[in-house]
């Protein structure tokens, strides 16, 4: 075959937009999103369309933040973590039919450790999700949220 | 120490065949691999010598799909959806001795959830694979499937 | 708002000590480190300031090694295998107070396979950490760890 693919290179689309003494590490795939005030990105990041991430957070690389995910201020989002917003509601990919998809929302001073998958949930302020966690269910009690899927954690934590 | 690394740059590589209307995102790590018509392939994402995909295939970022995968149509793979082929069966990796390597084969209408390990097993057509799920066993039968290691999800899905 | 990012680029900055016939796949992103002879580093990997990594180690695709995390000889490091060096131990983030800060440390023959996730933590050597686990307590005892939390697989390896 001698098909040849079409390819776009990732890259900062012209419509995103940044808060002030936004810093980050390209590369980095960004497009249709609002980035608050003294945000760090790290390299190997994409952040879709209709996402908000406010003020004073940090995005680890290697992490992915889907198309209507909200996220507040001071949070802390580590390295390989990835968003959900497609539950397969009808055994498969929405395939682009948003009205399939619903978007995390995610509150302050929320810290989400590496390798965890956020599903489409909402996640209260002061909340730690640990490293590797899968959270499934709304959050609504500040605290330390651990395992697959994520349960509170009791007692001293040792994530 | 004045020694300097070797390197080579991720990218295309020649003996990749596409089919018709493939579109990717760079970066990429493609090379002796075969990906059908209409698929989409994100960036951030490495698939090795050996793989088939094939059509209308979605695979998102930051995924990697390890030679021998074999992978069937109008298929799903998440963001960060990550192949193994080795077992380490002797105690650590097979550096390369391909007789210990055994590939997944992943049957018609399958979607992978993001953050999700797919070990070398088979996975029959209209399964749905839980974001941050570890697939370690053969999949038979049609369904939902989370957790680590996964299980079969009865009842109404709530990944 | 017309902010614009301040941004740098992926790359390996002058301060890594490289030993002989290491041979890397760009872009990668590494400052700081030491890494051994005869090792491979993939693809969409970052290693940061302060890590050793022995000989003849293979770090993979997508992986990120974090400050303080040292690596013995003989290692293999899956895909998409993240370090962890902040507990949160205040509930969020140590915002660069390196006194918060602990780095995991790996014996020799260490395996670990990909999507795994690392605490803060010592595994002796002769040890495989199977995909997908995460791994939040000392190893001490050669064998094979699943799982989240990680725990000890008994009888015949199947992960």
């Amino acid at each position: 075959m001698d098909n040849r693919p079409s390819f776009v290179m990732v890259g900062i689309r012209e419509d995103v937009v940044f808060g002030a003494d936004v810093r980050l590490v390209q590369p980095v795939n960004l497009y249709g999103c609002m980035i608050g005030d003294g945000c760090f990105i790290g390299p190997f990041v994409e952040v879709q369309a209709q996402v908000v991430i406010g003020n004073r957070c940090k995005v680890q690389s290697h992490s992915f933040i889907c198309e209507l995910v909200r996220i507040g201020d001071d949070c802390f989002i580590g390295h390989g973590v990835m968003f959900v917003n497609d539950l397969f509601a009808n055994g498969g990919p929405a395939n682009g039919n948003r009205a399939l998809w619903k978007g995390a929302v995610i509150g302050n001073h929320v810290s989400i450790g590496s390798n965890a998958t956020i599903l489409p949930v909402h996640i209260c302020d002061h909340v730690v999700v640990g490293a590797g966690a899968v959270v499934t269910k709304d959050i609504v009690e500040a605290g330390v949220y651990v395992g697959n899927p994520a349960r509170r954690k009791e007692g001293i934590s040792d994530f």
